[in-house]
């Protein structure tokens, strides 16, 4: 199999995940090709030097001498994509993407590729509040995580050639999960989040709370300025285990509730206490970064 | 009335709030004096040159010639210290605290003081995840908002007092909220976040969160390493304003999950853009810091 250095890169949509990889691979010396449709976020693109090439329509051409494909699309654009350009995908090509679910896309994809062609997924977890090439940085990825989703359809050339293109854009770790392991993951970290800071702004109508607020409520709520075309299609794709995180976490909630109503101060302060000590893992030194 | 300038300031409790505040009017030339109960807080305190000088004991003559004295302590501290040394303030004096919660506190401080003696509260929105003189910082309070938080019992004179202590502690917004409104805000900005904080961090047990987890997680349990004693006192001083949040904010999470359930779609996305909308008024340019 060729190495990640020997293929011929084309990067399909250039929001913010998409130009971050774009300029990231760039700086690292790859030639970079693009599919965007999008005029103006093309032209940035190519004005910024953020890809050597692109065209905003799907050319069979192009698609079929490039052997790394990146993704960038919201899932059901990206299915689409796959079923109406799919096919030009060459033999020996692998395509890779950033999509933040995996079940209920990775087998779908995977069984409607041509022959030879491999879909080895991953999941970037690295974002911003903000949206469009226009704000995308190689930055985004210093310090982050890097998920590696394979299923069994996968090959270890392909999960090694995915794991690669993680350290070339700089992630600090790069694990593996299954999809079923992915998504439960990601409705606890990423998607129950963001339901907690959307309800958290709901909640509240006090027009003044900038004017009070201290860092834990701006902690909180960063990621409430959120896109809703994205955001509330990947809740859907991922709706079971996200209603499961949300019923666990208001469980504990309530928890917290009851002992306070109890006037319940050792119990309070046992949960306390081990949201202490589990939040102290995150503060280790990272690992080392390429 | 005296102005801040001609006062001859203690600062008693030198933990995060009490060390940052003594650094911030040292370093704008106030002689700060402290009491401190920990040798060890203050013989650092004393070494960092961040007090002029300070005692380990409720010295009466030191109270007696102070006539701006802070108090960062826990709520029941602070009750207790006044209810012995209270009675060493001199006519004349002017205290102020950092105290989380108001209601509980306030008028109860106020009642207890001698004739002569004014007490206006005040609440620092600033804090750290770490605790501690050796943790505290002047920059704490750069960007950070300072509320105000008068009785009927109080004078325009140490109104102005305490705001201009705020201005000169570097606090970019200064505001004034009666205690029944402070505490409301203070349940869902300050004590709401942590206990969701808290329920995030114990509604999983996934050993390897760190390995997997976005900033958003990051953001949203930053404030889950808590201080368990603290939070606890002030959690059950605002016990019937912190419930209500927590339901309110049960109600509107729970809204999310129904809309998700149904796959009600155009509901989930008006959610998201109140939300972005309510969010985004955080992100205006802050007013000139002095």
């Amino acid at each position: 199999m060729k190495t990640l250095k020997e293929r011929k890169l084309l990067i399909v949509g250039l929001g913010l995940l998409g130009g971050s990889y774009a300029r990231a691979l760039t700086a690292k010396g790859f030639a970079v090709r693009c599919i965007e449709i999008n005029p103006a976020s093309l032209d940035y693109a190519l004005r910024e030097g953020i890809v050597e090439s692109g065209t905003t329509e799907a050319d069979p051409a192009l698609i079929g001498e490039s052997d790394l494909v990146i993704f960038a699309l919201y899932p059901h654009v990206f299915k689409e994509w796959i079923g109406e350009y799919g096919r030009y995908l060459a033999p020996g090509t692998v395509i890779t993407d950033v999509t933040g679910v995996k079940g209920a896309v990775v087998y779908d994809i995977q069984a409607m590729l041509p022959e030879g062609v491999e879909f080895i997924a991953a999941h970037p977890m690295a974002g911003r509040e903000v949206y469009g090439v226009e704000n995308s940085t190689a930055e985004l990825f210093r310090g982050a995580n890097y998920i590696v989703i394979p299923t069994e359809k996968n090959t270890p050339e392909a999960i090694a050639l995915c794991r690669e293109l993680g350290e070339v854009l700089g992630f600090a770790r790069i694990s593996e999960l299954d999809p079923e392991k992915h998504d439960d993951m990601i409705a606890f970290l990423s998607q129950l989040t963001h339901c907690i800071a959307v309800a958290l702004m709901t909640s509240n109508t006090e027009p003044h709370l900038v004017d009070y607020t201290g860092d834990s409520f701006r902690d909180l709520t960063r990621i409430a300025r959120i896109n809703e075309d994205m955001w509330s299609e990947l809740f859907l794709l991922n709706k079971k285990k996200l209603v499961a995180q949300i019923d666990a976490f208001t469980g504990e909630l309530h928890r917290m509730r009851t002992y306070l109503a109890d006037e319940n101060v050792d119990k309070m302060k046992e949960m306390m206490r081990i949201s202490t000590a589990r939040r102290a893992l995150f503060d280790k030194p990272k690992p080392k970064e390429s």
